[in-house]
């Protein structure tokens, strides 16, 4: 049997998607403040049996670019940006099976009190939760949370395997499995015995408390984290059930999708309980004329100022001074090239110029398009999915909602005509519609030897007073 | 005309209100982890047309009493609690008018990231959204967020000015009043040269960045506060708009209604422009004969450890080696006396033991209580609003939901043939609502100082380098 589809919806709680499409007259995002925004778009998703919107978030603003936030400014380039953690009960309320993922920084906020919120928001919506584990690439970010910048790249990485530590502590190791009593007759909410009071005293972060909460659903939401360097894959590899990647074709994606499930495998982990999604656009309409009109309408909106600020943030360097006509590759900048590495990508034969790279840039981002009639999109779904190893895709929109409203009235049912797309919802968490068994982490995750509750010889303690680092598995 | 009264009602995201009244057959709040338990009474205060549901919020456990948390565990005192703000959404959802007032700490969480999730939330409940600024009391929480303890009592509340300086200047100061287009044939979302850096390098909090949201319906959100010492109460005087006093008889209630507004004019605002709101019980029934037998029944649920548990973490004293039976006042600590103080009052004709106070104290706390038949609840509500100079009442439930179901069905009506409760819905957003003006602050307030948009001389920089303390209004 074929390889059965996952499927994420990408948004975030900001004006427009791809940097310039807002004013499209068909696009709503200007609505993202308002509820109906989000109910609408979280009924839309679960009609189409999509298993989570993952909103992305960020904090900070693109500034780079000709050394000022005026043009992300003007073209609202991820800017304003709600909390996106408020949205979720909300669309919960209106929902029975599609769940939520998160993007929650492990950098800038202290973990007792996030820990308590994202536990709060797996039991409101019944162990629906996943939280994308990032650490921030903005100068802007930090600066704003009171330091003078960044810390570097890796010890990101570091700051965050701590902060994993602490939440797995209070997650999984402050309240046991059989502490909450909730008798009414006998007038006991909880053992007080089976509560542990977590104390952490690491290099980033301190402290000493119960979990505010009673377990959840799921304890541990599900996890997912997007890291695309070394270091990255490697935390994705010890901590992520669901790993989102990304590339211009199969055969780069096989690549990562391999040294993904090769990294998994080094932690002590079952390389196929890790799911990776890749990011993707999908332009579909009736006909393949239809889509392709379409695309080429969604081309005449992208802004060329607002994909620059984007880029300049994302690559760290200010491209106000370049020529735009200049073909591709003639820049000497690592960072530049790493960029115009991955739009070549996307076409190698056609001569790009930079006004080329920017303009694809505004429409998709760095993602992949499919674009076509129901059959040819649905094809070219599958044709990804064996080539490059994948478990599913983090669908991303143009003009939103008719890009969702498209895939789900059109694609959607030919996928399932062949058989690679569920009929119906799986019931249970997250977790156990993700993985067929839960709802609980597996005890090969990390996160297991902070239970309190079981007799394994190896279990770490959670009330230790010297920094653990976090234990490794057994390998 | 009779003044109109004002009505909050009081919840907390946990288990209970009083301590050991949750297993009454009657009462619901185990179900706090649910939508449905929110959304259902937000439905029932909007029937009732209650101006907000106030949701209290505490870190930390109590764990003073016996030297450990496990009375508090086994009570569910105010333990396990869940994030408040995450609720708004869903119970906005399903109400039109009511507003929500949310407890949240200005010392434990960063300026920039509550500030944002305070703007979403008054953006997505259309400026229905207060807040209640707190300090918060238990050293437990101090030390779940890395500290070693609290600072001491007013240092606290320095921290909470400078706190609100900072939130003050995102809300108010980041963003013009012009500054968002939102122009879809202009391609222009945001005119740049509108939107401001806010630059902070205080003494508790530096920070340096835009404000992440657009302007909210209200800004700043209403603020409520509710300190009795002297110097919470010159906080109240400064910020608050709404101020939640409490006491057990009217004159009591009388001479801090008259303290807190002449504390106000100080600040140079006007003192009717500050509602207060006292903290009240009231357990009515079709006839006083039985509402005293619902008070009797309720009266055998209370728990005395649990009270024990609270009142020992509301007074930093252990009370665990006191003997029940001791007639008050014959203790000598300080702390205990002033709360036996606060009983004695209750009922000053009466001989009370600690076992008599802390009985009633496991019912409804300090609070007063009225009891009785609707007219006979009426009747006190009223004469509580002239005696004692108060603009509303803080609602509060013994059992969840009966009480408040009691309340809408027999009071409200009989206070509306009364003339001195509303009988509609006024527009707009809270702020209007309760002052017949808004939705932003008024210039008098403080907040007003930090706007970027105004002419007046005496404007604060929002980007100044120094520490700037909260600038003085003129009087």
């Amino acid at each position: 049997m074929e390889k059965q589809i996952r499927l994420n919806a990408l948004d975030m709680n900001c004006v427009g998607g791809t940097p310039g499409l807002w004013p499209h007259p068909a696009d709503e995002t200007l609505r993202y403040n308002q509820l109906s925004y989000w109910t609408g778009l979280a009924k839309l998703l679960e009609r189409g049996l999509f298993d989570a919107l993952f909103i992305a978030d960020i904090f900070g603003v693109y500034d780079v670019y000709a050394g000022d936030a005026g043009a992300a400014f003007r073209n609202a380039v991820e800017f304003p940006v709600n909390d996106p953690w408020v949205l979720l009960p909300a669309m919960a309320l209106v929902t029975e099976h599609l769940s939520f993922g998160v993007t929650g920084t492990a950098t800038y906020e202290p973990p007792y009190s996030f820990a308590r919120r994202l536990s709060t928001l797996d039991h409101l919506t019944g162990g629906r939760l996943a939280w994308n584990i990032v650490t921030g690439y903005l100068d802007s970010a930090a600066r704003a949370f009171g330091r003078n910048g960044q810390l570097p790249h890796d010890e990101r990485y570091e700051m965050a395997e701590e902060f994993m530590e602490v939440v797995y502590k209070l997650w999984e190791g402050s309240w046991e499995d059989d502490a909450v009593r909730r008798d009414k007759a006998a007038r006991v909410f909880a053992r007080s015995e089976k509560i542990h009071k977590v104390r952490h005293h690491g290099h980033y972060f301190r402290m000493e408390g119960y979990h505010l909460c009673e377990p959840s659903p799921q304890r541990t939401p599900i996890l997912f984290q997007a890291g695309a360097s070394a270091r990255g894959r490697r935390f994705a590899a010890r901590h992520a059930e669901c790993v989102f990647v990304s590339g211009s074709d199969p055969a780069a994606v096989a690549q990562i999708t391999r040294d993904v499930r090769a990294r998994v495998r080094e932690e002590g982990r079952d390389p196929e309980s890790v799911l990776i999604f890749c990011a993707i656009v999908v332009v579909a309409d009736e006909s393949g004329r239809a889509a392709e009109a379409k695309l080429a309408d969604y081309e005449k909106h992208a802004s060329l100022e607002g994909s620059l600020a984007l880029l300049s943030g994302y690559m760290g360097v200010d491209l106000s001074s370049i020529d735009l006509n200049d073909p591709l590759r003639s820049r000497e900048f690592d960072a530049i090239q790493s960029c115009v590495d991955r739009f070549s990508r996307i076409d190698p034969h056609r001569k790009w110029t930079f006004r080329d790279a920017v303009s694809r840039f505004g429409v998709a981002g760095y993602k992949p398009m499919l674009v076509g009639s129901p059959e040819t999109a649905a094809d070219g779904l599958i044709r990804w999915m064996r080539e490059a190893d994948l478990d599913g895709f983090n669908l991303e929109y143009i003009v939103n909602p008719g890009d969702f409203e498209a895939f789900v009235e059109l694609v959607i049912p030919e996928l399932q005509r062949k058989g690679v797309y569920k009929t119906a919802y799986a019931q249970g968490t997250l977790r156990e519609k993700m993985f067929g068994r839960g709802p609980r982490l597996p005890a090969s995750h990390p996160a297991a030897r902070f239970r309190q509750d079981q007799n394994a010889p190896n279990l770490a303690r959670i009330s230790s007073e010297e920094s653990g680092k976090l234990p490794r598995n057994s390998r």
